[in-house]
């Protein structure tokens, strides 16, 4: 059988307790499906810095490069905050990205049935939310050049930045937004700014050129991202899938899965065109929780089901993993961010032991 | 007594309608008052666009200037929306905005008790919610130079935006939003994307230097605009008072808008270091019930209300109108986007004689 090698990257906070219950499912589910994974952790994040003073090492991104696919939970923490930039661990996370061409980032924001109370939104329009946000990663204002510090002409200070997109950029993204869309529901809502930003007409005009010409059954709907921002309050179920560029993509994405109530449920996936893929929570590291067994590991487990569909095509060892973080549920465990009255309150490891028996 | 003259822009769709209250309501408290008004109406939006092929004419910049304050309804509509970008609605509103160095644009984002039940949250998480967000208007991204098109290396088709500001810029945007939160709670938070952007590391900066040195008295945080994107909806009484730039603060306080459930109820104000302000409500022209004599006209009799108070000085008659609107809310009558069961149903020309009869 197929050995697929795994990149582990624990990084910081939360992130080593809730990546040791995500690598035994994993492992689990392999035994049961027939595939294995030979693992190999590396650091990265603050982890790295205070390790070998860098938040990306050179052999940790060889590593990632030369794998399968890369499990990763989750970096950062106050102790690094003060940092200058090229010494943050945001900046790994950056700079991972880059590094293996991660441009799609898929982040499904799902409400689970058994958790709706916890959403600040009333039961009847948070029951059944069911969207993906399509974020374009590596390109737009975070990467844009020119990018920096300068003096005007009135002697003041300035900074600046590049939001900046190529058709080649715009049309790789689109085609994940249609065939991600193809695969849901078949409805697909481009959101940018195209009243205001170039960048963003030049978006417009393509996504729907290429829907036009590749993808005529998705059905494309255009967005202003104000309106976006509104419309995932005031009606979050009008949407499939958003397709969007980086920073509206990094808004958008977190303001759906907030909507959720449950952010501590919800996994993403960074892909390129090929090469392997970067598989995290949405949440951060929780450096407060780091340590005392508190932290909720289902991001991460659902994280592992996005790697084994999304990875590595094994679309049944995925839904495998999903079905059993369900049941976990169904049974009445919660950690304590999803904790509510009537359940089994149970820590990291607890919970993961129990994902283990749903399998 | 003095006479004040004030500029009003009906615009597109609804706007003729709710102005016209709007301007009956701004006499009746001027009398109220002994303050009297000499209103000129121009034309801006699709409608300078169809008479005479401009969005915002010289004659109505130069009649703007030359005005106490600018009272807007709304501009905008599907006819127009297929023009080039020179002809379109929402250049009107952004000349206007530049032509009049209206720089700082505050969007209260207030959830009224008698409508808390219109919101998507949770009662108990949006009643109460009284925010302020003040956002920049004139600068970064929405006019940053380079922008456009181009071909890049790999003869590609590119498009781009600058976003940019200056310390001086910064500054005063700061200062607002020091001025407003010390008028408030005390509490300002300033949101930025600072572990990403220069333009946001210069912007972090100098609102914590301007806070040290000149609002010790007012509580500075700083916060990333995906996390402030997700506490508006975990947890929207966090917060008093918002400052930011103008792209995240245009997402941010439409965000923090629909919240309240109540978007045809909320008015805003934009202004300038000197000269004439723009009042305007937040929600747009409407043109599917255009000329129906269905709108709310509140948000924008709310605009007269933040016209008297930051356009003119005149705090007790803005405070009368907003108890005005209030007491019209508490006897019951209701526009169709605000009814609830029990309430009284009324057209636009109908509640605004109820505000009158009210004041
Ligand atoms: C940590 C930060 C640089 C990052 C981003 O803005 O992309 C994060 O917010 C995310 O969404 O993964
Ligand atoms: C119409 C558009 C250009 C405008 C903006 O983006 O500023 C609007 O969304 C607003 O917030 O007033």
């Amino acid at each position: 059988s197929k050995c697929y090698r795994v990149t582990v990257l624990p990084g910081d906070g939360i992130g080593p307790e809730i990546i040791r219950v995500a690598v035994d499912v994993l492992r689990l589910v392999g035994s049961q499906e027939g595939l294995d994974f030979e693992f190999k952790e590396m650091l990265v994040g603050g982890a790295a810095i205070d390790a070998v003073g860098s938040p990306l090492p050179q052999e940790t991104l060889d590593a990632c490069r030369d794998s399968d696919a890369v499990l990763l939970a989750a970096i950062g923490g106050y102790k690094w905050d003060r940092n200058e930039a090229h010494l943050r661990p945001e900046r790994g996370l950056l700079d991972l990205r880059v590094g293996l061409g991660v441009f799609a980032n898929l982040r499904p924001a799902t409400v689970f049935s058994q958790l709706v109370d916890s959403s600040t939104l009333k039961r009847e329009v948070a029951d059944g939310v069911d969207l993906m946000v399509v974020r374009e990663l590596t390109g737009g204002i975070y990467f844009g050049k020119p990018k920096g510090f300068g003096i005007n002409e009135h002697g003041e200070r300035i900074a600046f930045n590049t939001e900046i997109y190529s058709t080649a950029e715009i049309d790789r993204i689109a085609r994940v937004g249609f065939e991600t869309a193809r695969k849901r529901q078949g409805k697909l809502c481009s959101v940018d700014k195209a009243n205001v930003l170039e960048a963003s007409q030049l978006w417009r005009e393509r996504l729907t050129i290429i829907g036009a010409e590749e993808y005529p059954d998705v059905e494309l709907s255009h967005m202003y991202v104000d309106n976006a921002a509104m419309q995932l309050i005031r009606n979050p179920k009008q949407f499939d899938t958003i397709v969007t560029n980086n920073i509206f993509g990094d808004i958008l994405s977190d303001e759906a899965s907030i909507l959720t109530g449950s952010i501590g449920m919800l996994p993403s996936a960074s892909i390129g065109q090929s090469g392997p893929g970067v598989f995290e929570p949405v949440h951060g590291s929780a450096p407060d929780i780091a340590g005392q067994d508190k932290a909720n590991p289902l991001a991460q487990v659902l994280s592992v089901s996005m790697l084994l569909k999304y990875g590595l095509g094994q679309e049944r060892a995925a839904e495998r993993v999903e079905a059993a973080v369900k049941t976990t549920l169904d049974r009445g465990f919660r950690t304590g961010d999803i904790m509510s009255y009537g359940k089994t309150l149970v820590g990291c490891l607890h919970m993961g032991e129990e994902v283990m028996r749903s399998l």
